[in-house]
């Protein structure tokens, strides 16, 4: 089964955040949009493509093409996000996530952990492998604030070919003094680097996995963002093996130490192998400079589509078909 | 993967309709209290189990006690209640169902099987049976209605042992003439009868019904509301073998026609052996005079619970436990 895990957090309005916040209008409607694409094709909350301001497509995309493919199940869990999307989804009934600077960022988070567990131990029981994708703007900036909270010491990715590094720094001496914490000050308490610093996407997840069976493989589909939620789980005393799928853009990325972290947190990785180098479309040849890179599960979703027998290559080809598809559209 | 869509209907608000009618601000809180006490062991939405006016308790805890002994996974799916269930589920995003002797039952129905479509194809992919069960107050009524409009002739059941048959046919009376029909005159269109007569639950049913692959056997989990979406299946030319388990009691039930009618639907009939006739407590030896007799899958829950290794007689037992514990407690 693949999970895929939509959320809000205020944090994504932060001017500088999120390439989203460019058009803070658009916002609301990226992550209920990516759930209606995977499930339905395109958007219906909105009727529009989620694009950054350059153009360049949610990578939904690639995940839609991985499913098209490979045909694996996919449920949406709705935690947090400003908007529901139009497609069935499962509610935590939570808010958006606030902004750290100012205040407590994920309230009751206890009762959406339990949720989260109860329905990781509900699809852990009739799936043998899960896997967990996220769809939140901002999401790069709260994996930073927990990373640092729970002492790693490596910078996050970013959806863009320049990382705003300084501003993710920034947010981080603001959260901190808030809370009066040094960078490893929570790493004895993960819940309230959650309660405190997060976003209802990491408490879903991390009680997700929590709740899923010893039979059931867990597979974290996202870069920086899924770090994060590992090292929660870690810090938690979660001692399973634990498998972060990304892409080959995440790993590649100068300014995030992907590698690095990943060997603190004790996490095998898997690298997807995109290659889009030869697509005619900017819009795709991009990810090779460092736009977008990730996101939606885009990396887990091809690792998905690897065990069900549909390579790589058939799933960069039907993401091009489908883009080609999207624009001639408009 | 078995499956309980809750659900509401103003029908249930007509005097003298449902067994919760008596305690009208009740209403509201019975279908999300039963999703609570199925993954959580008790409400959370309100602080009490639902009980019907004499006490008799919701038989969600004969379907609990199935899983508890049995293990197997639950999802909730909220097609129209009034009020949301603590624990998490799947939401359709729907208004309860409205009095078809007044208004349009159901608005939107093509959208709402649209996603339920969806939802049966995704779960499908993953489970090889799904037992879908239901919970709401009044729907035999609408159930009543569906049958006559499709043309079948019989009587369905009800929660006490007295059912308001005459209240029942002059709803269909009323309702009948509101849309200008005669017994049967729906019989070639089963999405408007669900429209103007039915509720969200039988859209909800139906649409997950036909979503689901050839390789999936589904189960439906109730008495004549059960049936009802059936007909509905039938009526729409959905040729496959349908199973529809109920209990025993259902079966018995001398103001209803559940064998002929299921002869008439052709669907095949599994009957749960249940027997609390040497229960000590009134609360559930009532069953056997017609108190309560099904409701939210118990008969479909002995069933999976079978299939699982576990027999009908466990399940009375942890019967009995839970409602042994649930006594004491208060």
């Amino acid at each position: 089964m693949f999970v895929l895990v939509i959320s809000g957090s205020d944090v994504s309005k932060i001017p500088g955040v999120s390439i989203a916040g460019l058009n803070p209008e658009v916002i609301p409607y990226t992550a209920p949009a990516d759930a209606d694409l995977l499930l339905w094709g395109k958007p219906h909350v909105i009727d529009a493509i989620p694009v950054d301001p350059q153009g360049h497509p949610t990578p939904a995309i690639i995940t839609h093409a991985a499913c098209c493919e490979a045909g694996f199940p996919i449920l949406i869990v709705r935690s947090g996000t400003y908007l529901p999307p139009v497609v069935p989804y499962i509610e935590m009934n939570v808010e958006p996530g606030q902004d750290p600077q100012t205040n407590q960022a994920v309230s009751k988070v206890e009762l959406l952990v339990e949720k989260s567990k109860s329905l990781g131990q509900i699809l852990g029981k009739s799936s043998k492998k899960i896997v967990i994708a996220e769809s939140l703007p901002g999401g790069t900036t709260t994996a930073y604030l927990i990373l640092k909270a729970l002492g790693y010491n490596g910078m996050v990715s970013s959806a863009s070919p320049v990382n705003p590094v300084k501003l993710k720094e920034q947010i981080w001496e603001n959260s901190a003094q808030r809370i009066g914490i040094k960078p490893g000050g929570l790493s004895g308490d993960p819940m309230k680097a959650i309660r405190e610093l997060g976003d209802p996407m990491q408490a879903t997840v991390f009680g997700m996995v929590t709740g899923v069976l010893e039979e059931t493989d867990i597979i974290l589909a996202g870069g920086t963002q899924m770090l994060a939620v590992a090292a929660l789980l870690r810090h938690a005393g979660y001692n399973k093996p634990l498998l972060v799928a990304t892409t080959t853009y995440v790993i590649r990325d100068k300014f995030a130490h992907f590698l690095d972290l990943a060997r603190q947190i004790s996490v095998e990785i898997y690298s997807a192998p995109l290659d889009f180098s030869q697509s005619p479309y900017p819009g795709l040849s991009d990810y090779e400079k460092g736009y977008v890179k990730e996101g939606v599960g885009a990396g887990g979703a091809i690792w998905y589509a690897e065990q069900l027998g549909v390579t790589p290559d058939r799933v960069i080809r039907k993401t091009e078909q489908l883009y080609h598809a999207m624009i001639k559209k408009n």
